[in-house]
């Protein structure tokens, strides 16, 4: 019998994704930059806004003019003007001034305050009573004070989510350098495998890793290639690696997890040009045993063959990688996850990561995270999953009413 | 002055989603269904798997023959043949055999268990013996044990993940339909607002609204359709008004936050073509200015100009309607959140739901909200935010440690 593969623990895998990098830069109409990746740093032309300016409609008055008024005591205004949007004023207000104001009509110089229409009267179309003193830089924008010249505000590998475009808007970049989407070859191996198209006979399985990984990869940020079935033969597997590798960033071959399937895989991935295996075999379950080759540069996954397998692999594992060669930096994001509490205990072995499915139910206002338990060829346990829970090397297990973090599926 | 507007109260506003209706569905090809809405429930055709296939490498058997057996007094077992994946076995094992299997293989008659290699030795071609007692079932999938013949497993209004991609694949479906997604309209409106491929002249400033609303639209599921800036004057308002409602499924018109240019925008939703104002003002902050007509059979928008305001206002109100009329079901989702600390005390009015932006920091152990403070009309708060939290309208608000819900920006 063949002996086992030695197996790398997973934070020395996630280390390996030092060993890419980024797959290179295009240049993109502001309209194609959500969900995108920043590939360079963005900097302020101007003040924005550059002028200070109303964000309600009322009366612009030097706020000094307005301290100690009460409903008892007002302050009286003189009306200087009108000022509309978009519109210079042509005069300045002093002490005891006041003009009218719309939002985002800029103030007049002098004015640095401005007072809502609820908190005067006018007594005759020349003078208002304010009844509330209102403080300097109340209701106004000042000049700068969203952003200021020449400060950098974006950053190379930040993801654009809408307020990012609408940043990149403000300081009018509409073509905007992104990192270019890895192109992620996926390739499904298999004796009993076969296509959606045809009708399984006895015996044989319809393709189901080439539509998860394809959905998974998208999500990550990249644009997958199918490339379709390949039985287990060693030339034929050679000839569509070599392919998929010339073609692609990355390459995703699924199944194999037989030993003789592990073999042809392991032999493909050592034999192809400038490649070097670096991990067989992770300490994680499901998903032990993971290849990762890097081939001409280029990452190159064996993943296992059963579907819940290949996608914790992925989420847990690949992902990051694809993450790393899509120009993404880590440091500008957080990874979104809730913290639930275990709905039953769960038993766990030592020296390995876990990965266990979970539903997530509110039940008297806690949030419950219940084991969906099934094996790790049943897609139907992914698609009962809201998340996976991680359960750490070091435990034997969790307790019912231990707090977990659930990463979404 | 003119009277202010009566707001309605947000859960009020919320269930008036029930006045819409998803837009259509289409047919798509299966690679097109990532991230779409299903609007057909999926049966399987079959069982699947058709057959009992093996999970690991090792030997077929009936459990029954490993009953007891150990190290010191292991099971013997005669070997009947060799199955290879995608095979049909032409014997049936009985008590006291075995056949070598590989992963994905299908068990013969008579098995019901497989042994994993580790567990077993040959003691010569034709005899192995096995140390462990093996269970029924143990390292198989039974027919029908991920999905049952004519079982519906997937459901109208459910979003495809990419597991639920892999299971139309495993069930042959290549052709599935979905809801279409909505076209929405993106009008932006304000005299002093210019384009972003235009220099703002000294008190103007840049078109953002369009470009948020743009990637919040994209994400909430719909096509965003920009139509471009429009001056405050009601027969442009009208027209360009006319012609989104006529060629989209929803209407967005953001700012419009000065008493005039609000009294315009009410104007036009009263007077396009079989419209009525059903909302006008929400208990919420920012965006309680927010309007909301049904014209035509198809919700309209007058959302805040304020830059945070519009985006608060998509992402607590809006989009719900835009995932409804996308076909979207919330029953089969939980909206994802994370809990966490407030980092600091944060006071609230009552009467209103206030949502309050906040960054997130792991510190000993502990994720806090940490408020990020600032006006309503500066991006830069939504840049450096990492999630929304809402403080409910009846507490007056949030104190230092209190555990809150954040939801992702």
């Amino acid at each position: 019998m063949k002996e086992f593969f030695k197996v790398t623990e997973l934070d020395q895998v996630l280390s390996y994704v030092d060993l890419f990098r980024p797959v290179g830069v295009e240049k993109v109409s502001i309209f194609d930059t959500p969900g995108r990746i920043l590939a360079e740093n963005v900097m302020a032309g101007e003040n924005i806004p550059n002028f200070t300016r109303s964000t309600m409609d009322g009366f612009a008055i030097k706020a000094s003019s307005s301290f100690g008024a009460s409903e008892a005591s007002p302050a009286y205004l003189e009306i200087k003007g009108t000022i509309s949007m978009g519109e210079i004023p042509d005069f300045s207000i002093g002490h005891g001034e006041a003009a009218r104001i719309a939002t985002g009509g800029m103030l007049p110089s002098g004015a640095d305050a401005v007072v809502m229409v609820e908190h005067a009267d006018f007594l005759d179309d020349l003078t208002i009573e304010v009844y509330k003193s209102a403080a300097p830089g109340q209701h106004v924008i000042m000049e700068g004070e969203d952003i200021q010249e020449s400060q950098e505000i974006l950053f190379s590998g930040q993801k654009i989510r809408p307020q990012e475009t609408g940043l990149l808007a403000a300081v009018g970049h509409h073509k905007i350098k992104v990192f270019k989407k890895p192109l992620v070859a996926i390739i499904s191996t298999g004796d009993e495998v076969v296509g959606i198209h045809e009708s399984p006979g006895f015996g044989q399985i319809r393709d189901i890793n080439t539509y998860t990984l394809y959905g998974q990869v998208l999500q990550a940020g990249g644009i997958p290639k199918p490339y379709g079935i390949v039985h287990d033969n060693y030339q034929s597997l050679y000839e569509i690696c070599k392919k998929a590798l010339d073609e692609t960033d990355m390459v995703l071959i699924s199944g194999g997890s037989s030993v003789g399937a592990r073999d042809y895989t392991i032999e493909v991935l050592s034999n192809m040009p400038d490649s070097e295996i670096i991990v067989h075999g992770i300490t994680i379950s499901p998903g032990k045993p993971t290849i990762l080759a890097k081939s001409g540069g280029k990452p190159f996954w064996g993943l296992p063959g059963h579907v819940v397998s290949a996608m914790v692999v992925f989420e847990s594992v690949t992902r990051f990688f694809l993450e790393k060669i899509a120009g993404f930096s880590p440091k500008y994001h957080q990874r979104f996850f809730c913290k639930a509490r275990m709905k039953r205990n769960i038993g766990s072995a030592q020296g390995r990561v876990e990965y266990i499915r979970v539903r997530l139910k509110q039940e008297d206002g806690v949030l419950w995270a219940e084991p969906i338990l099934g094996k790790s060829g049943l897609i139907r346990t992914m698609i009962e999953a809201d998340g996976l829970v991680a359960v750490d090397m070091n435990t034997e297990g969790l307790e019912k009413g231990e707090e977990v973090k659930v990463f979404p599926l």
